[in-house]
């Protein structure tokens, strides 16, 4: 590990958003309409302030890509622009940068003054299964224990559409969804709202670049069209998935919303953390095949505060357990053709690990409501409570450096 | 019926654009940049041009709404402004309108000399499965005959998300999608172009109006949420569907390409065609139940040409036999709180009928691949083959009057 850089911003120790972070994100303030910005310490460089004042002038961005409603505009412009950026960054606010401090109060906001908005706008949002353990226990508790697994499973990274419109930055209250669900043994479904919402610990990656119609990105090809990561929640209404998914999917078990941390982490941050995955048996068709440490070694944990009470956290998993990678889903997804668009979302599926405290679903953790989990507040879950505050996390650590997520946070408030 | 409108345009006998009709679309050519356009006859209505004219200056619309990528900002506008525009018009463009002949030029393009374009920008796609026919042909095959319709089928309209990425105007080629699949008998998938490669004979609902986050349209506010229809042509591989759809549904058997028509019909051009849809038993549940007629009759028809053949029709269909509406697929999708934006697509999915010539789709028509389709040049298919083109159109007729539709067209490439 190269040596940590320090800056002339205080970074607090254990801060998610070092020198060596710098993730990217939607923010507006009481004087700021919505803009670009980059996260450091407890701070926001204002993007828009630092071009417009001319410290950026000489990398060619016009003013529009940093005063936008998100960051589509400026992820196309593709990846040695963000190199260059990274590095125009990293060399204004290391320590000992001297003439930049004088604008220190027009480039910097603390972020407890602004508000993130969501970073990008999401054309095509994907939502992979690409957990073993997640599919495995999924396929115990509702099939056959013995076959918990499908058998199309270790073939392809299975996924599936899911709802653009829906997709929440963090922050934003989440109504309790109503729907159809059929109680066992009934013989006619029952509405009202769901009794079984849960949560699902995800990561999501924003595609950067667009493809056309008949264009296949190979694993290696797959590198360059990924932008970073962000959280992701993918709130589940177990009740009405159970009773509607069979045969196309998910539908209104899922797509009344999903949350993401409000901040993309770049994948040149993470380069530092890249870790091999689990070997794949039987060996993948050829099209899957990859080269090179493709999983992250990303820690995660699942925070659940019951309304007046303190946080408990009910997950703690991994990133790097992926049996399928990133690269393996890009590859997938476009084998046949289908284009991609710059601020398309993958999600990786629900990233449980192999002990029951890395489950990342309260399906799993209380294995489909028969093992209550318990809160420090003497309280126990099942399932989600109204006003319960989920708040997923995110960060890859070693040797003193720190590359955070953020946060991705929501309260669950009564169906309307 | 009323008296069919003349017009000072010529409008062909048997012409899917009257004066009634005024579908809306997106064209270009070689002296005009991409702008809204209003079918008459075989003529573009130029509505940039006509504004600018000064026609439609009381209606107070900006310019860019009419000289933009897609209708979307014009939609957005809302059903007052939309009747307003259409009664404009009919008014101008009526038998014995003086003036404006003298800008016929400026206003008027040939469509043979335009290029039509995607009408809008399509944030999400939804795929229902609301054709009773269909279901239980599908159920019948691959399922259980004597329990051909699953459980949840007749108390929801059972739908899925789809890609809007990969949604296409008419004229766009196709290419054949590469995938896996898994041979029967065979322990280990394959790989290449598809085998089964489909079409389904769809009508997309185009929605106008955003809703917020928990707010549920009722099937009766769901009618203003209806800017109109399209003809859509859910393009599928049915080996690489088969082969990846258990659990999550279909993705890269069904994402590779869709096609649409490339003007949209108003719900207020089809008020005439409206009828009652099929009896529901069991009784759905109260948010689903509705009052009035939400079926419209639509003559729908699907042609196949080979290679330097003649056209086969082998497809037979109409709207009318949809089990589930529009009004109840978009009260389902919005009972969960799910947001609807404008310009998403709900898709009806396959529109089968009763007898065997108007099955919605080649599995059905060949019955899995058993029955193979005869063509009028002496060729058979049970998919399609490379070099086929598929047209679907639609028209609603009666009383002399023709609101129509003209065509969603494709030619499958080979895979590249």
């Amino acid at each position: 590990m190269a040596n940590i850089m320090t800056s002339w911003v205080d970074i607090p120790p254990g801060s998610d958003f070092p020198l060596e972070n710098l993730p990217y994100g939607i923010f507006s303030s009481s004087r700021k309409s919505k803009r670009a910005g980059v996260a450091l310490g407890d701070q926001i460089i204002d993007l828009y302030a630092l071009n417009r004042l001319g410290y950026l002038k000489d990398l060619g961005f016009k003013s529009s890509v940093f005063r936008n409603d998100d960051l589509n505009d400026f992820i196309d412009l593709g990846k040695p622009v963000h190199k260059k950026l990274r590095q125009r960054l990293q060399y204004l606010f290391r320590s000992g940068a001297r003439k930049i401090k004088q604008h220190a109060s027009e480039i910097l906001i603390d972020q407890k003054n602004a508000k993130m908005h969501m970073p990008i706008q999401v054309g095509d949002y994907t939502d992979f299964y690409s957990s073993k353990e997640h599919a495995t226990n999924v396929g115990k508790m509702f099939r056959d224990p013995k076959n918990a697994l499908l058998p199309n499973w270790k073939h392809m990274p299975v996924g599936y559409h899911g709802r653009s419109s829906s997709i929440y930055v963090s922050g934003t209250p989440i109504y309790r969804p109503y729907g159809q669900r059929m109680p066992a043994g009934a013989k006619k479904p029952v509405f009202g709202p769901s009794s079984r919402l849960d949560i699902e610990l995800e990561m999501g990656t924003v595609i950067r670049g667009n493809t056309v119609q008949g264009q296949r990105l190979s694993t290696g090809d797959a590198e360059s069209y990924i932008f970073g990561f962000v959280l992701f929640n993918d709130w589940s209404a177990r009740d009405i998935q159970k009773w509607e998914y069979v045969p196309l999917g998910p539908f209104l078990g899922k797509n009344f919303a999903s949350t993401i941390s409000p901040w993309i982490v770049t994948l040149e941050a993470l380069e530092p953390f890249r870790v091999a995955g689990p070997r794949q048996i039987p060996k993948v068709l050829p099209y899957l095949s990859y080269e090179g440490n493709k999983n992250f070694d990303i820690d995660l944990e699942v925070g659940l505060q019951s309304r007046n009470g303190d946080e408990t956290i009910i997950c703690q998993s991994n990133f790097r357990y992926m049996y399928w990678n990133v690269n393996q889903q890009i590859a997938h997804h476009t084998v046949n053709g289908c284009s991609l668009r710059t601020g398309d979302i993958m999600a990786s599926g629900t990233i449980s690990g192999k002990t029951k405290n890395s489950f990342g679903s309260m399906l799993e953790l209380s294995w489909a409501g028969k093992n209550p989990i318990a809160l420090k507040d003497g309280m126990i879950r099942t399932f989600l409570e109204d006003y319960d505050i989920v708040t997923l996390r995110g960060n890859a650590s070693k040797e003193g450096l720190r590359i955070g997520f953020g946060e991705a946070k929501g309260q669950v408030l009564p169906a309307p």
